[in-house]
């Protein structure tokens, strides 16, 4: 398949997105929060999830992925990024814009499509930015520059982390994540993992992100929403539900912390991570 | 509180319920379903799980419950019964009207609020009814009838069960069950369940009635919700999320069976209970 190249610099009209406590509720239920984390799942004072600002976008990237042109069974989440302004209200109306900022050529590896989401609250106040990095692993070589070489954000070999924690994924927990929105197959559907090569459905990339990013909101935010600024990831590896995430954090100064998030057989899932917190 | 009698005989007028095929894989998560039964999670070939048919009519409970002037914090839910015309859409409009058919009056155990709910599909088709036993713990007394005594209906103390299935409950089941509609504090928070006399929040009686149902359809009607006809019950004891949920059958001929449901430590909790399947 080719990709649309025309659809690099194209800025996308906003689409709201409505939601409510339930959906919030969900959400937490969706990254393995529960009853000891009551007031993530409780409407009576309700907080929500730093990470669920990786929610109210879905609705913008459904028709930019047509007019892109994306192969959905070969598309893979690569490289993510949420930057908040502020605490995320607990129900409301959010518009987001997207726009794609470039497309790169990684030959074999397929092409990288960047996307910058910006998400505003009714008053038209920023609310959070995403950046996605979508890959099409089918759609390599079309001639496309290479594109910049990254930062690269690896734990210190020499220090043990700042931070430690472990959650279980449930083997439903797919299941249950993709009630938030994202309803591609290959989290359920064994067929269809198997035709893109894997042994199983797989849990969302976002889902895993959502893990991480309640160890962190627990470990180094004291549990406080407004305390979370940026969590920027590369998802280099697959989880399948059921598996353990150990999340680990090193602080790198200035609230910032190189982040890595590994299964139970020591396979890193989130690499190239960093976190921002105040 | 004093209920209100004049709601006796009253038939109130048909209140919808709207849905997809979120909300049923979503009430087939809250009944402990999982990838194990995918055809009850996934919406290609989506089926619905029987006891689905007590969540349409919530909605029309609630101005019910205000006009009977029923005190929240006392109320139990004391007996259920579903009868299925047939399977159950898995998105649709459905239409529930509702009549209270008795009040009785059981001294210092309070009173008895009896429900019939019919709900019918778009085309006006009876599709299942509802036959709701509501205790207010706080309402007896009032100079009422007792009511007639119920049938009993025992598991035969000289044999074994037919079918015997063994459900864990999850210490967040309540907190994902009560997304359904039911939101009763009782069922997440401890102050609120403590002023209620219990130790700590209690599983839905509905949701534990669902995990029932999930075992009588697996065990006896092959997995296939056409077969499942009928489910009577009397909620006898409480279940605490965590708990696991053993539910076993008797067949008493014509397709009918005896059903019990208890905990891990042998606490009935689903009494008088009967089952009738094709």
């Amino acid at each position: 398949m080719t990709l649309n190249l025309d659809v690099i610099g194209k800025k996308y009209q906003e689409i709201p997105f409505r939601y409510d406590e339930d959906d919030v509720i969900l959400y937490a239920l969706g990254i393995g929060a529960g009853v000891e984390e009551l007031d993530f799942v409780y409407e009576k004072n309700l907080k929500v999830f730093p990470t669920f600002a990786v929610i109210p976008f879905f609705p913008a990237f459904v028709p930019f992925m047509g007019e892109a042109r994306i192969n959905l069974p070969s598309l893979l989440h690569g490289e993510q990024k949420i930057a908040l302004k502020g605490a995320i209200p607990p129900s409301g109306t959010l518009y987001t814009s997207a726009e794609c900022t470039s497309i790169y050529d990684k030959g074999a590896n397929g092409a990288v499509i960047n996307l910058d989401l910006n998400t505003r609250d009714e008053e038209g106040r920023l609310l959070f930015e995403n950046r996605v990095g979508l890959v099409d692993r089918s759609a390599g070589n079309f001639g496309g520059e290479r594109g910049p070489k990254q930062e690269k954000f690896d734990p210190p070999e020499d220090r043990a982390p700042d931070f430690h924690v472990e959650y279980a994924t449930s083997p439903d927990q797919a299941a249950l994540y993709r009630l938030n929105g994202d309803k591609n197959p290959l989290h359920i559907d064994t067929e269809f993992a198997k035709m893109g090569g894997l042994p199983g459905p797989i849990l969302h990339g976002l889902c895993s992100y959502g893990f991480a990013g309640r160890a962190i909101l627990h470990s180094i935010c004291g549990g406080d929403p407004a305390r979370f600024k940026s969590f920027s990831v590369r998802f280099v590896g697959v989880v399948f539900p059921g598996d353990r995430l150990i999340t680990e954090g090193w602080e790198m100064g200035s609230g910032s912390y190189i982040i890595q998030t590994r299964t139970q057989d020591n396979r890193v899932v989130l690499g190239n991570a960093v976190a921002e917190v105040v």
